[in-house]
């Protein structure tokens, strides 16, 4: 058994505990009220973790890409959601090769993708799910207004090849979870029924209205129409969806560990992590300083970063670190940080129990 | 031959002209003026890519990291330097066996670092040697004063196991190339001159003098005691080098290929790429908005991202993308941008001749 002091660092360690924690709360609440839970992989891009998420009664799994859809068969998902428009020859065709294994559903917001998908399933003698995509307030991706959705649905219905099953949003400009959340609820959930009305009135049924996210995740039933969710974060938590009230800083099953290699300036430690082991992500919550959150040094700062060094502001913690010394560290963003590391550890207390390697990590096209 | 058109994306794409131009630049100024190049190879983590710049006349390489120097034996150095300070045990013991193949110096800042080498030095049966880091002015490692430097020497000099090689220093904090910076390496050079004054009177002489990085790097021949360089970025360029001045526009030899993939939201597409492909870092010259820069329509603006999806506002470029349209961007930083790609491409005009596995990426140990 090895304890976690004789990791190298910087290491990235997931509390097992809690983690399995973080699982059963979402799965238990899902089942609670009904909803399917088709959870975002692409925050730990492990296909052991999949596995569990399926075996905790997933009705399926959500990736990014079809690069990470090939790395997540190996969970053994009954179903798999790519939760981007995928578009290029090289994608579509190898998306198929992976719908030949398993069903595949795509969510699309424009006739470009929506036709490449359909010429790809024909040639290849598949069918594809389509979930048609809105924008309920983000801006991201998705139809505007309950005009063009319907427009897309049809486009879509049209297609062989393709199997229309329902709608795809993605709520992710709802971080405040302050007292103006009731009105913000309320004006999503008036959004995703207004859009399931008209496409209904237009002919179609809706099997899945697919919306979720981890900051408003256990607030899902209260979007009256959205049956499916689709939370990444939650598994692991990160200082993010702590600082934004969205969990409990013991519900951040993620850190890492980094040696303080520098204490050459009065004031400051240098830790031998920076922009390529944290990610330059800011905290999405107001008056959440630095690059990372210390549990164990809430006073420190880290305040600023090179590729390999991380600036840490100890003027506050009354701590005498030295190098050699261990500090731990809870990520602003843990999804792009599991990205950047080849694998991870899990522990129970101090041991390190296992070693999973991030097999989706930069699986980019 | 593969036209870079049929490149699935996003792919991260290398002008291989603009490439030898950049290497063939900086190995004539510094052999116009006697400096030794040691250049940096965790910008581009390539084996290949090292062994060209041994040789064009590079005395050794650099790395951050002991994995990255693992990798970097491929290329075939006749030294490595590790600008980092070496702790932990796994660490020190795994550089010992690269030690054992080539020769290995250690830029060092503190006695804790100094004592584990020396150590582990002793037990491989290798020597390892050492340059002294000092502060000159990024406030990130190394010695804070002259009396400091000095100590640390001594402390070094007399460790079993190590060879004492001099000093390095990293001027990071130097990036504005305006009118001050006559001022500013003055400033430098005294502070250089100091330091090496001082330990040469406390009885040590000096062989080897390290500094230099990617902006002012053409002007390292003005800091007298300097007779080494280790520049990283210059192998390619990225927007930061260009807009800091340092560069021209037509010297950034690396770039991304992205495809639109959603137009829904008007005056703004949709690129296939965000955080995990382009890394967050936002460009370190002032009025430069956004996370990239794109060359062929410079009023469009990378405004935002999330890991996959990156928000270009195109509402200045009168252009008229449409799903499946590829756009090209230069990353603000590009050796954060490298660590995120599994392999690039070299290309010749717009045929792809070159395909390299970014080998030294994520080996964060």
């Amino acid at each position: 058994m090895t304890h976690i002091s004789e990791l190298d660092t910087p290491a990235l360690i997931i509390d097992l505990d809690a983690m399995e924690r973080n699982l059963k709360r979402v799965a238990d609440y899902t089942r609670a009220h009904g909803l399917r839970l088709r959870p975002h992989t692409k925050t730990h891009k492990i296909p052991e973790l999949g596995r569990r998420q399926v075996a905790l009664g997933a009705v399926g799994l959500t990736v990014a890409k079809t690069t990470e859809a090939e790395v997540m068969l190996r969970a053994g998902p009954s179903e798999m959601l790519v939760a981007f428009p995928v578009l290029g020859r090289q994608k579509t065709e190898r998306l198929m090769k992976v719908a030949s294994q398993t069903p595949v559903t795509v969510a699309v917001d424009n006739a470009e993708s929506a036709k490449a998908l359909s010429l790809a399933a024909e040639a290849a003698g598949v069918s594809i799910g389509v979930l048609a995509e809105f924008d309920a307030g983000l801006h991201r991706v998705g139809a505007e207004t309950p005009e063009t959705l319907v427009g897309l649905v049809r486009e879509i219905s049209r297609l062989p090849g393709l199997r229309f099953l329902g709608l795809n949003f993605y709520p992710g400009h709802i971080k405040d979870l302050g007292e103006d959340l009731t009105d913000t609820l309320q004006g999503l959930d008036q959004c995703v029924s207004s859009r399931a009305e008209a496409v209904e009135k237009a002919g179609f049924s809706l099997p899945v209205i697919s919306g979720g996210s981890t900051p408003t995740l256990f607030e899902s039933h209260r979007i009256g129409r959205v049956n499916e969710i689709r939370p990444g974060t939650y598994i692991f938590n990160d200082r993010n969806t702590w600082q934004l009230g969205a969990c409990e800083l013991s519900d951040c099953a993620a850190s890492i560990i980094a040696t303080v290699v520098s204490t050459s300036i009065p004031g400051q430690v240098i830790i031998d992590g920076g922009s390529k082991t944290f990610s330059s992500d800011r905290c999405a919550a107001e008056n959440a300083p630095g690059y990372g959150y210390f549990p164990d040094a809430p006073q420190a700062v880290l305040t600023k970063m090179n590729e390999e060094h991380g600036y840490v502001d100890v003027r506050e913690t009354g701590g005498n670190w030295r190098p050699g010394d261990r500090l731990r560290v809870i990520p602003n963003h843990i999804c792009v940080a599991m990205n950047l590391h080849e694998k991870v550890y899990g522990i129970r207390g101090d041991e390190v129990v296992e070693e999973w390697k991030v097999e989706g990590r930069g699986k980019l096209q």
